[in-house]
């Protein structure tokens, strides 16, 4: 292995540190506890492996825990209204509305009714038009993760070439536009990219976000490039991702690993969007009051 | 010159038919006129004459023309309570509110009051989210305009290597995204891209959108290329684009001139998307008189 690994568990560990160090600076000088109200519905066990650890890092960081568990036969509007007193409630700074929904519920419209100063996933339809126009917004966790992974090597994204492999809602949608940010040279590839190994193998930076186990391999991989491994996928071998990490860690100049890289940041950056939420909230109704 | 010309003049006196031919058969199916609402503040001779073009389009193809002109020094509240009274009137297929704006009103949140259903131009927050998301709405007229362009060669876009030179919100940034709907490989590059020659020389599609004159060169084209020049520019020796036409034309296999390729295009989606609208806004009232 030649390339530095990058280490998520301990990068997402320095950001909490950073949230919890907000959250007590806010708090001391507003008086307001930073609140992340999570919804999940059923019974789902990975849902409700992920809500638990969600809300136990949110109370480690000192927010507020107001979490909301509904049965799984609950109707739309049942959850709409739900939905619609947290988003009145200025108790509560974030709003996530844990995915995958039973399948008689309509999770679109119901991610929706989050008021975009409250929608700490960054899923809503207006949070990805600020996205989209380069306005300020709350931006989807994964992919910030992934700017904050790219950030921890010290490389600046300015004039590189970014690849993309996937162009998911949730991942690498949002991850184009954030490496544009940047002012990276940023391609998007996916399932209908001709040549893959061709257009990968120019990327200064390469995000695999495409979902398929073991897709990237030594081949796509410039020597000394960043490769950011989204994926995650259970195998009879455990957990692995989009990157074949012991070729590839021979060729890359940085790699992260799967479990322990990209995964951990997700919930790390959801609290630091849970903080900035509360802050957003807060000058909104200090200027409302003053007008 | 070997590039076969793509005759933007001609595909949008095409489109206008089309239109025309739609908005015929509403009519009579509905009983309704599709109107466009435009929406001038002040007096920028250049914007006259847009808004002159719109409103006589509009009306070729047998559109009602409702037209709004504003003092220079109307106050922000005044043109806000204009756009929110379309946005209720029936009457209002398409509400379009020419920029730029006389410099003390602020153009973004006018524009977002704006309903994503009336959006022509496509330019609102939500009509951007929809776009990002993949989800069905009105999107930006010029990069909707230089998709039809493409299809007009005849040429697929799936699994093509297609280059945005520019990452605009009115332009580059809708047109990568429009782009990756059909499939292709994207790649967006810009002012801080540091070898544009060779990103751009890997395009099958090369858009120029930069807004630079002259900036896309021989040396910037693979040989066969599709090259779409979105650039105006008024110079002494006339008007021109973002390629230097000449060297481009002999080495591309399809080419737009400045003028007469991507300017006629934008009225003609202008036109196509309020027709789209009114037709979306009718299933809407439908929808809500049986419910």
């Amino acid at each position: 292995m030649t390339a530095q690994l990058i280490d998520g568990t301990r990068i997402a560990r320095e950001v909490r540190a950073r949230v919890a160090a907000e959250v007590t600076e806010f708090r001391e000088r507003t008086g307001i506890v930073p609140g992340l109200a999570t919804i999940l519905v059923g019974e789902d066990p990975a849902s409700e492996v992920y809500v638990r650890n969600k809300r136990r890092l949110a109370v480690e960081t000192g927010m507020a825990d107001l979490h909301r568990h509904l049965d799984a036969d609950v109707a739309q509007p049942t959850v709409a209204a739900i939905i619609e007193e947290l988003a009145h409630d200025d108790a509560v700074s974030g709003i996530l509305l844990q995915l995958p929904l039973p399948r008689h519920l309509e999770s679109g419209p119901l991610i929706d009714l989050i008021p975009a100063l409250k929608d700490v996933d960054g899923l809503t339809t207006l949070s990805a038009g600020l996205l989209a126009r380069g306005r300020p917004g709350l931006r989807p966790c994964t992919p910030s993760g992934v700017i904050t992974l790219i950030d921890s090597t010290g490389i600046s994204l300015e004039g590189l070439n970014a690849v993309v492999v996937g162009r998911s809602e949730l991942v690498g949608g949002p991850m184009s536009r954030l490496l544009l940010e940047r002012n990276a040279t940023v391609t998007t590839a996916h399932s209908r990219t001709r040549d893959l190994v061709a257009v990968a193998s120019e990327a200064d930076v390469l995000i695999a976000a495409a979902g398929v186990p073991h897709l990237i391999g030594a081949e796509h991989v410039k020597p000394g490039a960043v490769v950011i491994d989204v994926g995650i996928h259970r195998t009879e071998s455990g957990l692995t991702g989009d990157v074949r990490f012991d070729e590839v860690s021979a060729v890359a100049g940085w790699i992260t690993p799967v479990p322990g890289g990209v995964g951990p940041m997700t919930i790390a950056t959801l609290l630091a969007n849970t903080v900035t939420a509360a802050r957003m909230q807060w000058e909104q109704r200090q200027l409302a009051s003053r007008a």
